[in-house]
């Protein structure tokens, strides 16, 4: 059906979690409130899908050719946080426990999948740490996939001196860091481990 | 923050029931996805604000002058089911019960909110009623309001002569009496059928 209502009702049953009913939630929301809320949400869609690109440091996805986060002088420099994906990041930075810089590796390594290392950002990760980091923290995904990239890259880094260390197993078996908890992140990081 | 990221799960936030973390989930669900599938939502959400207008006859919320279901010659049109806004509408039709036509009032009766009667479309509701209705549905929420505006508008429509129905109250499918408040169990009482 061509019907405004059932497009939008559709649309929105495509994000993750979302069923009809949830759906026809949102868009008699957004059609009760000021138009003004719709045009803000179309507004903030449309810049995420062309405003960002990867920061030139950390490969986080953000509105700049550096991202705030690694131009922002407050941040210890010598310490770096490697995640998989710019979700994973965000998940870190918001449990407040972490005041250092981060890479975004843009995956993780999964050969099965024809994932290897020339497809993650891990030769400027290795330029970064040669230039002058003390410590790299592997904040991976707690899954096969994260386990192997862990394993592979602090074999890596070890022979460059850097300490290397990972997120303490806060984190249950096999879950990720998209659905973990604020309060096990900070934990996990407090704990963190050598490798 | 101006970082789109932040943005756009900000504006997802405001959707009802829609937490930082969900709209999180919706936001890199977006940005992992194919482009084209944050475009359509965005072209969705546009048309809902742009291209929804009042159904000449009915008051449905939709993209024509006269909306499908006013314009749909296999529907009963001797049968109106009256219902508050265009997405109780909705919920009536998914039920697969009903295959007559509908009214919009546009709200409830609310005396004290300064919803009467000439803020609800009631004038043309008994113009269709006149023209030839044989039965009314009142399908109203089982609110105060809705109660209010059921009453009012029974009284109003009986002196034309047609038939009215209210939705029968009682328990909902699958529900356990352990769980049914005092109101709805003595409703459900009062409304027994005959097995």
């Amino acid at each position: 059906m061509a019907n405004p209502i059932d497009r939008a009702v559709r649309q929105f049953s495509r994000l993750p979690g979302v069923g009809r009913r949830t759906a026809q939630r949102y868009v008699y929301h957004l059609l009760r409130q000021d138009p003004e809320q719709a045009k803000a949400l179309i507004e903030a869609i449309t810049s995420i899908i062309t405003d960002l690109k990867p920061c030139k440091v950390c490969n986080r996805l953000s509105d700049r050719e550096i991202c705030d986060i690694c131009s922002d002088p407050r941040r210890d420099e010598h310490t770096i946080c490697v995640v998989g994906e710019t979700s994973d990041l965000d998940v870190i930075d918001q449990s407040g426990k972490y005041r250092g810089r981060y890479h975004v590796l843009g995956g993780l390594l999964n050969p099965t999948g024809g994932i290897g290392p020339e497809q993650l950002n891990i030769t400027s990760l290795v330029k970064r740490v040669e230039d002058g980091a003390q410590e790299v923290i592997l904040a991976l995904n707690a899954s096969v996939e994260g386990e192997t990239t862990a394993l592979y890259l602090a074999r890596l880094l070890k022979s460059t001196g850097v300490r290397v260390t990972g997120l303490a197993r806060g984190l249950p078996a096999g879950g990720s860091l998209d659905h973990a908890d604020k309060v096990t992140v900070g934990l996990s990081l407090d704990g963190r481990i050598e490798m």
